[in-house]
């Protein structure tokens, strides 16, 4: 019964990650009923950036120009170079951390049954950049998954094929957990890589 | 360091309802990553549908057209007439009961406070639509909160004014609820409105 627009519309809601049914319900009655602006203000900005957002030629992140903010940027670290999966990945070191080196993101991970290799996370052209030299080490810092690990392999032995030196994160007990609840593998990991206090 | 655009996609999509910072995040990112063509169909219908999508002028539902399809319908039972809220409680009332009358949206409730009066709630127009005659029973569908019952009250004046029957929904424990849990109110209520056992 209702309009076949208004249902097109909770509909395409859904493309939105963790959005059902019913939240693209909720959000469309929403929009019409107390934010018609703010809603058509998104639209716009939504169909702009999905349009220019492209990716930055030397670090894969989204950037609108041809190079990023940060790899333009004269006041980091260039012989520091951290690979993530993700752009998110990237926000959250940039976030937590005093790192000023440069990234580089997969947009992935190695995945040889759904058809990801080398190619599809841009390893080309993380090895030509290696080639050009000025890199001294390379932070992995893909997810501890098993296709994260594989992936930090492949990505450790391109760097030392260039001469860089690669180190990864630290695995262990996160910070302010408890030990009853830390899954047996991380305790395992984090018991054989104890160290001694100094 | 992020490109200003992406930056202005996180901060619009913050309109949508129960959307913060981080699943702003997620969702633009996600789309910018996964579904870019989704998103830009979202940015489209979103667009559409927030310049197209009116109020039916016979019962102020969201509705493409002058009257809406439900409206329209000839088989729907013309002497009934159920006044609510929001355009979701109507679709809440469509989905879970057989009800078969015509609705009357209020787009809010009454709040003095907030300058929210008979004539932002379409009263006159209800009014208008009640003298036309026709309508015998109001099934009045408000809220049970403070506001939502003195509208109510008032709705109800209304349709007496013009000789129509008002009626509310019942009140009480609700269906697969436990004693234990339901709030005083609401079991001092049931109680109170309790009915023999035939």
């Amino acid at each position: 019964m209702s309009a076949p627009l208004l249902e097109q519309f909770i509909e395409a809601l859904r493309v939105l990650p963790g959005v059902g049914q019913k939240t693209a319900q909720r959000m469309a009655y929403h929009l019409l009923d107390r934010d018609r602006r703010g809603g058509a203000r998104l639209a716009e900005v939504m169909a702009d950036a999905l349009m220019k957002i492209g990716q930055c030629k030397q670090c894969r992140d989204f950037s609108e120009g041809e190079i990023c903010g940060l790899c333009a940027s004269a006041s980091r670290d260039r012989q520091q170079l951290c690979v993530v999966e993700s752009p998110v990945d990237r926000l959250a070191i940039e976030q937590a951390t005093g790192y000023r080196g440069l990234y580089f993101v997969l947009h992935g991970k190695l995945s040889p049954l759904d058809g990801i290799g080398p190619r599809e996370l841009g390893l080309d052209q993380l090895g030509e950049r290696l080639a050009q030299g000025g890199v001294e080490e390379m932070i992995i810092a893909t997810n501890p998954t098993v296709e994260g690990e594989a992936t930090a392999h492949y990505v450790a032995q391109l760097a030392r094929q260039h001469g860089v030196r690669p180190s990864r994160l630290a695995h262990g007990v996160p910070l302010g957990g408890e030990l009853e609840y830390v899954d047996r593998g991380t305790l395992s990991h984090a018991f054989g890589s104890r160290s001694e206090i100094p």
